[in-house]
């Protein structure tokens, strides 16, 4: 029996269905304190005095210079002098800075006390539009003489592209709770779900303590998609304090906190160009991006626009290509990852500039991709390029396949004659957009698998549990491993105590990486097992078989162990174990890797646009992903109905704007638009499972982003489809706004 | 610099003086419930009825014939039948059994709920003296022909003598608090100090769950002595309560409670006999002893009345013993160790048999001594007999060395000469006891010790801190081995999950045998690092030393990486390790031992009868004892000084009386006497470090009970010199009441 590729239900969902999941919220310790943050209400300011009732912290009060490192470089650029402040001391740079924090026995009591703190501000000139911006960073990614490339190209053509800013909102803000020991200043933190060995060390670091006086603990994290668990100000501030009061603090995220403090992302100015020769092969792209990273560089750096330009080229064959980066500062909320991070912008852009090049070459949209996308035989494929710390290497696929299944899909569910239909009389379109997505970053993960006397198996693993469904994918990876059933198998996410080698639950790495640490492990669970049951049997290990949870001889049905009775004969003490040999039914194992596995696919969408209000109703829409192998096709399948809803939000409605002063105008869910089910149309998907990646055992491609991706690209596609447009549409989000100013301009 | 051996303070003390220890009742759950037990008003009668407010959990809600497995079996006698319930369902045995519980939201409601429990009996007959209770079990240890051995003596001396019912009393009541995760049933457990890893499992198997599903954490301890951290009733009720109603469940016992619940111990008849030859030569020794169990057969079985006879000979050359065992149940609370069990004793009355004897035979009776005891030669020596699962073989020492090294000391410090004074107009008394302890108790122990990237070391060991200091011994072990400052050494005990092969601390084992593990785990990681650091420095291991936390070239005081390099080296991901090793500078190691070892000392007492009153003071006391090798010498001697005081209790003052329906009449203190500083004498202490273990890496031989064992049978010994007798004193505690009685006898 194979476990792998089975709709086992989720493990997670028993509890998560009963409301016996427990989120940051849930804990809490007698006596605590909660926090409160007091945040900038001006966008840039100096700060001329802050009033404040007793007790309230400020950056006085804090180590000097504390301020939160960058997680993920890019080449060698040093961000130093951008990092964010935990507190920000003489200047505040975007509102909703933390300035401030005060401490009460409720969070209302600290809500008020918080209002009582009067800051007085010598006000600054505010940085909103990007180009406005400090240059915070600049360079280049690419191959091949560029300028050459387009001197040569019997056609360029250019388009200019904003991507708007918006971000992740999960439905759960963020919360923190540190409970101290107070003899050892030990901290026990439940809540920094995503990387919490990272936010260990980082947190280690910036209290000067050795990391295992800290233990975090993962919990259930409704929704994380990039923007939650990363290192912010808070998550020094409540363990800070916790020690400096030696008792347990909490602080709970509110929404209008959220939409300001956490990660902004996607914001970015594309002018990007193709030069093709004259049959419409593609000379080259060129891609300059100006990136409006907020006001700091943050635990990510600059690391989206690497992605977005070292992703730019896709599953095409472009023979050159040159990425140009200028990473600006503005005085807005700084920015990190949202799911699809680079990849939703640099698809967007290039989809819509092929869509474009395609009309003025005169050649259908769907076959000039199918001409320059490179074919099965060309791969694996080197890009001169390297993104993440590893050298871009698509590793294997049929593009050009994929393409045509999703047409004979879309054609097979009725996509083409309804849109035919519909454009009698309405404005309807198709948008077609292919993507490459990239998963299973390294540079490891680590998994311990142990058997108890019970029979029952539990896996130690790195990653952690955002509501993707990593416990069950992990269980069934095990199941197959060690022959058993997934229900004797709990696995255990994100406790620094238990895996303390665990890199997290980001970049799509959970299942690519993570369950190869496990399914090595687990192989080497079942391997241990064999040799003690080879002891207790007194037969040679060659001779033996596992069947159904259980050691056997060959050909002997009666004669065997299970692995409880293997897991009693590993107790200390046994006569089964030699001297110095380890105790317990118990293997750890690492899975480490260079390259990442490069997934890819085709949004295929069809689009009503009211010609007269602008809005824009997404009809229906087709996904289709190879994912090299699908643990649970439920949860891929769960995964990329996700990525459509957010995808549908990012194209058409969701966005932060600022005024002119920097004041934000989406702080509440009546101004940033969230598409609800009345948004979203039926989704159809199609998991392909045609080309296992070479780079682990597993062949899985990691499923987490691709219902995302090309969600930008296929609905403006839909969108200059339904209007006719010549040129590009311009930006995203497509508002009802934009799409009447696009009908009034006509072009 | 070695460690091992200085005075250094303890580790535990800047958070115990400064009032940050954490005990279980420092541990809340907000929602926590707390279990009130309602426990049985009479000795012995059938449960009739049972009128209780609604919620109230008997018998008849739990799972059924849950009954409280033995911990430490002897021989295969089978003591199924003798199990305390967790509740009792029909029949109650003595008064404070546990026959319901409540729960309230404050312990004082829940006090006030157990008040209105109505429990209707039918009362049974009481069995209250040890000669009147149900056998339970019978055995015998010995070697040689004893009945011929007596029919050829020249000489044989009989005495009989009553060891009361006492216990410790430690300053800390029992606490626990189960936490309960609502969607696993995963239980965290704050309190189970002593053996958390076998209460673990105890518990599992009781619950019918896995062992991964429960987490102990052993929390500082104010006193253990054996009573405390055994598996109890509650340590049932409290976790199962919690995972029924799904909420954290809290329990503290109060003094009353304790008195009557926790295992009492000591009570024993013994008629033991000596027959000698002509020349004072032991040629046989015999004691029969009726043991006193109270109502049931708890975790310790009969492992108590085993010790006794098994360790009666102590360190003398006895060629033929037969020690006869009859176990009674009794009306009474059940019985397990307590500090010295069965050496308390056994040793009493052995040297009382010795002081009688040596009058009889006219020989003086440290010149009687010296002639039997086993002379340095003749170690090791096998004893045809086994105890605690393991052969009785006395490993190393020189006994009379000790006892001569200890009555030159007592003259130099005058006591021969003070007793000669005193003697001049009041009572006064002089009592010398020679002993013979064991400790180091295996089969195993396990421990971690690991390096952090920031260089501070951290041990898991299995021991718990009960207030003896493991972790100031364990860090000296671990510093010496590493050649590391104990500053920079965190000693974490009790954590079933980061130690799941811990064995506990009790029977003297933790640094015989923990120590020993954190030994060899710290000399793992010390060649380790010396491997890692070989590969760092392109230099062979060979050419390396360890040198101050760091590992550097032979001859190149340049040339070094320190310990933290090392550890950063460690990192998964890391160029320094091979593909398979495991990441972290860490190593895991057991250690495995089959034999005891054997500590040994010398008791000498000076007394004071008051001929009116009766009442004995002790004016001075004198403890050698050998230890092997004292870790820390000052811990070594705060081990004698608490042992001493224990024993001036037991020989003197604390008693667990009933009257004849069974009644306990010593249920506060002011009925149990303890003693004060002002019963205390000042006591001397020689430590001795001349017979190194030879079963032992540290050659230590455990320091934890010497204190005591000898107390009872030296203040016996000086209150019989003091008072003339020629027979035996008969019983402990010598109260002031005995002792008039003893004075109107005049024997």
């Amino acid at each position: 029996m194979t476990f792998i590729g089975e709709r086992l239900p989720r493990k997670e969902d028993p509890r998560l269905l009963r409301g016996l999941g427990r989120f940051g919220d849930d804990q809490d310790r007698p006596g605590q304190l909660w926090m409160r943050v007091v945040r900038s209400p001006v966008a840039h300011g100096r700060i001329v005095s802050i009033s404040a009732p007793p007790g309230v912290i400020t950056a006085a009060d804090l180590p000097s210079d504390l301020r939160i490192p960058v997680r993920l470089k890019v080449q060698d650029i040093d961000l130093d002098e951008f990092l964010q402040p935990v507190l920000a001391s003489q200047t505040v740079r975007y509102v909703g800075e933390p300035v401030a924090v005060v401490l009460a026995d409720d969070p209302y009591e600290a809500e008020d006390i918080a209002e009582q703190v009067e800051i007085e501000f010598d006000e600054l000139p505010v940085a909103v539009e990007t180009g406005d911006g400090q240059l915070a960073a600049e360079f280049e990614l690419g191959y091949g003489d560029v300028e050459q490339a387009f001197q040569n190209a019997d056609h360029v053509v250019e388009i200019e592209f904003d991507v708007g800013r918006h971000s992740a909102v999960p439905l759960e803000p963020r919360a923190l709770l540190a409970d101290v020991d107070p003899a050892t200043g030990a901290l026990q933190i439940f809540g920094m779900t995503k990387v919490p060995v990272f936010n260990r060390d980082v947190l280690s670091r910036m209290l000067g303590i050795d990391e295992n006086l800290i233990h975090v603990h993962a919990m259930d994290a409704g929704g994380g998609f990039g923007v939650r668990g990363e290192f912010y100000p808070e998550d020094f501030l409540v363990p800070w304090l916790a020690r400096k009061l030696c008792k347990p603090v909490k602080w709970v995220e509110d929404r209008a906190e959220h939409l300001v403090a956490v990660n902004h992302s996607r914001q970015q100015r594309h002018v990007a160009a193709a030069a093709f020769d004259k049959t419409g092969t593609l000379l080259a792209l060129r891609d300059e991006v100006l990136h409006d990273n907020g006001a700091y560089a943050r635990t990510h750096g600059i690391i989206v626009p690497e992605l977005t330009v070292a992703m730019f080229p896709g599953p095409y064959r472009v023979p050159v290509f040159n990425g140009r980066i200028r990473v600006m500062l503005t005085n807005k909320t700084p920015c990190g990852t949202y799911r699809a991070p680079g990849r939703f912008e640099g698809t967007a852009v290039r989809e819509q500039l092929l869509d474009v090049a395609a009309d003025r070459l005169g050649i259908d949209r769907v076959e000039l991709r199918r001409k320059n996308l490179l074919a099965a035989g060309e791969l694996p494929h080197t890009r001169e390029m390297s993104t993440l710390g590893t050298d871009v290497v698509l590793d294997s696929g049929d593009y050009i396949g994929l393409l045509d299944k999703a047409m004979v899909e879309a054609d097979r569910l009725g996509y083409f004659a309804e849109v035919e239909k519909l454009r009698a009389g309405r404005q309807a379109g198709l948008g077609v957009a292919m993507f490459l997505e990239k998963s299973g970053l390294g540079p490891q993960e680590t998994a311990d698998v142990m058997i108890s006397p019970s029979g029952d198996v539990r896996v130690h693993s790195g990653g952690t549990s955002l509501g993707q469904g990593i416990e069950t994918a992990l269980a069934q990876v095990t199941a197959d491993a060690l022959g058993v059933d997934p229900a004797v198998i709990t696995v255990i996410n994100g406790d620094t105590n238990l895996q303390p080698f665990g890199g997290g639950s980001w970049a799509s790495r959970s299942t690519v990486v993570g369950g190869s640490a496990v399914h090595r492990a687990a192989l080497a669970v079942r391997q241990r097992a064999v040799e003690i049951a080879s002891r207790m049997l007194e037969v040679a290990e060659e001779d033996l078989e596992v069947r159904n949870g259980a050691i056997g001889v060959k050909g002997a049905p009666g004669s065997s162990v299970t692995f409880a009775d293997v897991a009693k004969a590993c107790r200390p003490g046994s006569p089964h174990l030699l001297p110095d040999e380890p105790a317990g039914l118990t293997e750890r194992r690492r899975f480490e890797v260079e390259h990442m596995t490069y997934p890819y696919g085709v949004h295929i969408v069809l689009v009503d646009v009211d010609a007269a209000t602008g809005q824009v109703k997404v009809l229906r829409y087709l996904v289709a992903y190879e994912v090299g192998r699908a643990i649970n096709p439920t949860m891929v399948e769960g995964q990329l109905l996700g990525g459509v809803a957010q995808g549908v939000g990012g194209a058409l409605l969701e966005e932060f704007r600022y005024d002119d002063a920097g004041q934000p105008q989406a702080v509440t869910f009546m101004d940033y638009l969230m598409p609800t089910a009345a948004e979203l149309p039926p989704i159809d998907i199609l998991v392909a499972q045609d080309a296992p990646a070479p780079g682990n055992p597993l062949g899985v491609k990691g499923a987490g982003e691709g219902g995302l991706t090309a969600a930008g690209a296929a609905i403006a596609g839909a969108i200059r489809d339904a209007l006719g447009l010549t040129g590009s549409v311009g930006c995203l989000p497509m508002t009802a706004e934009r799409v009447r100013g696009l009908i009034k301009e006509g072009k």
